[in-house]
């Protein structure tokens, strides 16, 4: 059998995409994993459409450079300026959008699919064109929140916590009376927030994280192509950030368990 | 009298300073003004020292080539690091910070001072040690408040938000019971949240904003210098982000009314 011992890149605006790591580990416990999260830009939802793509070819390039064979943008807003972009070939690397939507697609019994993310993932409308690419009689219903990532970079979280349950129910409680029945968290802050989500839309409606699905979505895609490295354990883990990596540990305890790993600052620019 | 028809400049991560350069405008009509808003990196506030620091040299070092005769860091976070490196002159610049401290130490009557900022701002310990530099009896109560920035760059202001209400009295309920008497405002985009804080603080407690006072002191600087340039209306403005400037303008009109004005792109990194 034919195997790659290359590891696979992953890159995030920060440190979200961790929840792509989280779930790459599970799947592929074998598996070297470089992470790189570009701290000092986070966040990439906020700004334009062509920023967000010259800090995405900036961290694509960068994963490249350390020899990776493989790339999955686990953000939700690079992904969605991304696609058709002939400077990320499809057989190099994924976005989180196309594993969310198959996902979504396949979970939806209603076909009314509703997907959350970023401002300037919404606007670039990658989700709804993705979606009617598949399963075109299906209704979307989109609804940017930006408010999501600062609630859960800075700890509210909680389903108790009354200010973000506020800010959710405003952002949520429209879509829920469009009767959806699948709901994409298009950004993988959002997976934190799965909790207080779930309690406002109730249990009929089926979440689908981006981040975890990339990791599904490249586990089938490097099997298919002979790229896995063939062990069943011991993978690496390496951490790169562009800002201080004592500020990148202490927030991605909130994603993932480090267990000691320490971070190295590069420079993307 | 000595003239000087160089414009000033003024720097700021995103769109707060825009603050400043409405003070400006007020007290200083007459002078032409170049303001910069790094938008594609805001915000600042979240980063560590280093970046902030290097960011603020490339904010510097660009308006310095824009030909201006003196700068403002009209960005509480940026200040906070700034204060004596040597390679931001006293002559050439004024952070918000020492203008701030001076006015809040000339309202106190009861010599307890609070300090809201970003984290990053807090971290540094610049208000605390300015503040007993000028007046060593005050006892400082400082708190970082990092949800402001995200809900005035949201539109959550209002003194009838609920969320933003429930964020601020968690914030700032503590520094009420110690009895300050004023408060200043140590980021730019804090005067929009200024409803909400007085009914939280009463109208016991004197509200300093940042950026009002940078623009009275460079006034009082300049004059000192012979650095204004003696006109008493017909100032022009300049606006320079790093990101979309469509963004830009759609954004800081809650900031300051542009009448038209459009901003223009330009690249630091």
């Amino acid at each position: 059998m034919k195997t790659d011992s290359r590891p696979i890149g992953v890159f995030d605006s920060g440190m979200g995409g961790l929840t792509a790591v989280k779930e790459l580990i599970n799947i592929l416990p074998g598996e070297d994993i470089i992470y790189l999260g570009d701290t000092a830009r986070v966040p990439y939802g906020t700004r334009s459409r062509e920023t967000i793509l010259r800090y995405a070819v900036q961290d694509f390039e960068f994963l490249k450079r350390k020899g990776v064979k493989f790339i999955i943008a686990a953000c939700g807003t690079a992904s969605s300026v991304m696609i058709g972009e002939e400077m990320f070939p499809k057989e190099e690397c994924t976005g989180v959008i196309l594993p969310a939507v198959e996902a979504a697609c396949k979970a939806t019994k209603n076909k009314k699919i509703g997907v959350i993310a970023t401002g300037a993932s919404i606007r670039s409308g990658s989700y709804e064109r993705c979606i009617s690419g598949i399963m075109p009689e299906a209704e979307v219903y989109s609804k940017a929140c930006p408010m999501f990532v600062p609630l859960v970079e800075n700890g509210y979280c909680g389903r108790d916590c009354e200010p973000a349950v506020a800010i959710a129910k405003e952002y949520l409680e429209p879509l829920r009376d469009e009767g959806i029945d699948t709901l994409i968290l298009g950004c993988t802050h959002y997976p934190l927030l799965s909790g207080i989500i779930g309690d406002i839309l109730g249990s009929g409606v089926k979440l689908i994280s981006s981040g975890a699905e990339a990791g599904k979505f490249a586990k089938k895609l490097l099997a298919e192509k002979g790229l896995l490295n063939g062990r069943q354990s011991g993978g690496s883990i390496r951490l790169y950030c562009t800002d201080s990596p004592e500020l990148f540990c202490e927030n991605a305890e909130r994603f993932i368990e480090l267990d000691g790993i320490l971070a190295e600052k590069c420079s993307l620019d």
